[in-house]
């Protein structure tokens, strides 16, 4: 394959809790990457590439998703955030810098509330408290719907360009190639739905106190056109804590990393060079 | 006194281009700060507080201002950039991160962009490129208003209080003890009255190639109700460097560190953690 994903080792994790599934690369301190609902470790392959000269870069499939454990129920916040706390633990690597977009964002900063001792900091992309009822609704309805049986990875490529229009057509096909296999009716998503369908409701859990209280630093970032995160929510998460570094991307939706990676990039090193 | 600038020893130090007056403490890296136009190195006491604990804290008088060399000329932005760079080399403690509010984060990133090796980031306090002409207008006859005497430090104290309505009383006293010193009709301010307005005149020199050219990472901090940086210069400058982060603190003015000291230090620590 010629995904730059395809360069990073893949290797599966014990950490006592849950076992996941994870890509690696690099070498030095620890940076660590979480994906947003439904996707999986692959997409970051961008961001392991511009980072593995510096550090170790490792980014995993969360709980539920692609090749990690795929528990029955479990899949609050506190779930997933104590799974990143076992892994550098495990990994025995900490303190490290958590990178998470969407979900992984709303993780990565709970375990750092959570779990200081273990995080550097935080890139929070793309996720924030007072995202509006009406934009979870959405969401759970596009998650779920993502259900169901493809012909072949060329439909799962159409499905998924018809759902992130926005995403360049080479990230499309590394989400299409790393996140289905092979079923009794047709290629099916690596993440079990029961799992997404739980997964999104937490989703809606309040996020305040995490941002109130978590005292490793964080940097906010927003895609300037995202449809999660609106400027009011974004405005809010400021008033809450105006001690927070933001970046707001021009030209991004929500998945400002596939979007947008050069941006991104130099905002991660601004941010932790800084 | 009971100001915290007094705990600070005051050293001039000799750079081979220009002597400085500067105000040193803590241990560790070199953290450095510049002070705005016709200030001095006093107005960094609490900055300096919450960082000695870590860093090599020194505050400095910049070239006309103070207690440090005013020679007749030469108050364009690499004047002041190259005096810092010199400070560094003769320190022999860089890379440093530099603080600078306003004519002080001018020449932080000024220097930044001439001389990256010698610097680890800047933390840029609310001055930016595409400050409004009227702007500087206003500023140039601020500055050039204060070239008077004064009865008494009381009589410097009201004034500074009328001049800048939102500064706290205790940072309005240290900037009347710091800055002024008895002349023959009174008390007259340490700043050279024809350096500051060569200086004024040299804020309005285009800052668009340094923001656009610096490779070190820069904290924009904005007051979200300074007068001296608009809402609109501010997302130009995010415009032209979207990689950036950006902090805006609530109820301050263009005085942010004066203002909003517990904000500024607290981002500061989640820049420089990051």
């Amino acid at each position: 394959m010629a995904d730059s994903q395809s360069r990073y080792e893949e290797r599966r994790i014990d950490t006592g809790r849950i076992t996941l599934n994870v890509r690696i690369g690099g070498s030095g301190p620890l940076m660590l990457f979480f994906h947003g609902i439904t996707a999986n470790s692959a997409v970051f392959g961008p961001l392991m590439d511009a980072f593995s000269d510096r550090f170790t870069t490792v980014a995993v499939d969360q709980r539920g998703h692609g090749r990690s454990d795929k528990p029955e129920t479990g899949y609050e916040a506190i779930d997933y955030a104590d799974d990143i706390a076992a892994l550098i633990k495990t990994l025995d690597m900490g303190p490290a810098i958590l990178v998470g977009h969407s979900l992984g964002s709303r993780n990565s900063v709970t375990a750092a509330q959570r779990h200081p001792e273990l995080v550097r900091s935080v890139v929070a992309i793309d996720f924030t408290p007072y995202i509006e009822d009406e934009v979870f609704a959405s969401l759970s309805a596009r998650v779920n719907a993502g259900d169901q049986a493809f012909a072949d990875t060329e439909a799962v490529v159409a499905y998924l360009a018809n759902r992130y229009p926005n995403i360049p057509a080479p990230a499309i096909r590394i989400r299409a190639e790393s996140g289905y296999a092979p079923a009794a009716d047709g290629l099916r998503p690596l993440a079990s739905a029961s799992a997404m369908a739980q997964t999104a409701e937490g989703l809606r859990a309040d996020l305040v106190p995490a941002y109130r209280d978590v005292t490793r630093p964080v940097l906010i970032m927003r895609g300037a056109d995202s449809k999660l995160v609106s400027a009011a929510a974004l405005e809010k998460t400021h008033e809450l804590r105006p001690d927070l570094p933001i970046v707001v991307v021009p030209g991004a939706d929500h998945y400002v990393n596939e979007t947008n990676p050069d941006v991104t990039i130099n905002a991660i090193r601004n941010f932790i060079d800084g």
